[in-house]
C-alpha cells in the first residue's frame, strides 16, 4: 500500500503504476477513473482499462483539461478517486444471512456531499443494514462525506453499483419490497407497515428525485405531509423522517409482544 | 433604505451613517454590531451604542485586527451584520391568537449555519409557528443559512433573543411545555403525547448539546434510539425526527375523530 498512499493526496490516486496497483488491491475503493484522451493505446492505459472492466470499476475519457486542477501531481493521465472505506459487494450482501428482516436505503441522484454524510449517519444509527449509492449521477463517497457523517462510513456497509435498476431488482429477487419517497406519493410515509418486511427505501436527488424508472419498480410511493404551502424538506431530513419511522414501528411493535 | 443598501455588501452593512440608519429603520433585522475599540468616544458610535441598547441589539467591541477582513469597505470601524429577513419580537408572537396549538423550536448553540437552515425548512414544512434563536453562540440566520434552508427563512417567523433563558421562562408562563432533546433523556421521543399541549423543542448544538439550565427548565427530556453503538445524528435530522413525530401524531389523532 505503500506506493499507492505516495501517489495519494486527498480523494485521488495518481499515476499509471499508483492507478495499476490500486486496482490489483483494492478496486472496492475506487469510485471512478479519469484516463486523459491524449493517453490512449498505451500499453499501461489498456492494462488499467481491463483491469478497471474486470472489477467493473467505471472509467472516462477526458480532455486534458479535466486534468489541469491536477496539474500539480504527476498524473500521467490517469486519475483514480478512492473512496476512504472499501465498497461492499451487492451479492455478497445478499448472501449474507441476516438477523431479522432486513433494511437497506438507496440514494438515486444526490448531490450534496452533506446530505450523503448525513443520510449513512443517520442509516447507521437506526440500524439500517447498508446503504446503496450508484456510481454514476450521485455523490461518491469521499473525505467530505466520512466528515459529514461522523465517521458513520466506517459503521455501516456502503454499497456501490453501476445499475441502481438491476440493484433493485436484485432486491426484489431477494425478497425486499421497494418503497420510493416522492412529494405526489399516494400513501403518507406513515400509513406503510415497514415492521413486516424487508424493504429498500429510495430517495431521490435534491432536484430531481427518484427517477422515473425506479419509481415504477417501487412497490410503495410515500409522501411527507406539508402543513405550509412550501416546497419540500431537505432530502437528508426526509429520509431522516422515513428512516425513524420505521424504527418507531418497530420498537413500538416489539412491545406490543 | 438607499444609503443602507448602498453601503451593504452581503451580510454586513458598514460605515457611521448606514449602521445608524439601520438601527433606526430595521434594527429587527441587525443579527450584531461589531465596533472597533480604537474609535471609542465618537458622537456618532456613541449614538449607535445608544441606539443598539435601546432596541436591544447586540454589539462588541473588538480589536482592529476583527475588521482587517472587511478593510475593503470603508467601514470607519462600526460594521451592523444583518439577516435577510426581519425578526420577529417575542412577546409579540406570544400575544398574537393562534390556531389550535402552537408549537416552536428552540435552538441552543447551533454552530453550522446549514444545519441551521434545514432545522428552519423543517420547522417550516410542518407547520411549526416559530423558531427562536439566540443572539449569541448560535448561527445567525444569513445568506448561507437562507439558501440551505430553500427560502423557508420567509415562511416561518424567526425570533431573535438575546437570553434563552428568559424566553423559557416567558415561554412557560404563556402554557407552553418545554421538551429538550437529549442523548440520556429519560424517554424515547415518540413516547411523548405532543396532541395535547402547546410545547417548544430545545435542540443542542453540535457539540454541546442543550445546555444544563435550559434541560433544568424542561420539562421532558427525550432522546432518540440508537441501534448501533455509534455517537448520534445530525442535529438537523434529530429535529426532524422529533417534528415529524409530533406531525404524524397530530394527523394520526385527527383521523379518529
Amino acid at each position: 500500500m505503500q506506493n499507492q498512499n505516495s501517489n495519494r493526496k486527498n480523494d485521488f490516486i495518481y499515476g499509471r503504476n499508483a492507478v495499476t496497483e490500486a486496482l490489483l488491491k483494492t478496486p472496492s475503493r475506487i469510485n471512478k477513473i479519469l484516463i486523459s484522451k491524449n493517453v490512449t493505446n498505451d500499453t499501461k492505459i489498456n492494462e488499467i482499462i481491463d483491469l478497471a472492466k474486470k472489477n467493473s470499476v467505471i472509467f472516462q475519457f477526458a480532455p486534458k483539461e479535466r486534468f489541469a486542477q491536477y496539474n500539480n501531481v504527476a498524473n500521467q493521465g490517469v486519475i483514480a478517486f478512492v473512496s476512504p472505506v472499501s465498497y461492499t459487494d451487492l451479492y455478497e450482501f445478499l448472501n449474507t444471512p441476516k438477523d431479522g428482516y432486513s433494511r437497506v436505503i438507496i440514494l438515486d441522484g444526490i448531490e450534496d456531499p452533506h446530505n450523503l454524510g448525513a443520510i449513512i449517519r443517520t442509516a447507521a444509527c437506526a440500524g439500517f443494514d447498508a446503504v446503496i449509492i450508484p456510481s454514476r449521477r450521485n455523490a461518491q463517497v469521499n473525505a467530505t462525506v466520512e466528515k459529514t457523517s461522523a465517521g458513520a462510513i466506517n459503521h455501516i456497509p456502503l454499497i456501490q453499483v453501476n445499475s441502481l435498476s438491476n440493484a433493485i431488482d436484485k432486491l426484489k429477487d431477494n425478497d425486499y419490497w421497494i418503497i420510493a419517497a416522492d412529494a405526489h406519493g399516494k400513501d403518507n410515509y406513515f400509513d406503510i407497515d415497514y415492521t413486516d418486511m424487508n424493504f429498500a427505501l429510495v430517495m431521490g436527488g435534491e432536484e430531481t428525485g427518484v427517477s422515473k424508472t425506479n419509481i415504477k419498480k417501487s412497490d410503495f410511493i410515500v409522501k411527507i405531509p406539508m402543513l405550509r404551502n412550501f416546497n419540500s424538506l431537505n432530502v437528508s431530513n426526509a429520509a431522516c423522517a422515513i428512516i425513524y419511522e420505521s424504527l418507531r414501528q418497530d420498537i413500538t411493535k416489539a412491545r406490543k409482544k
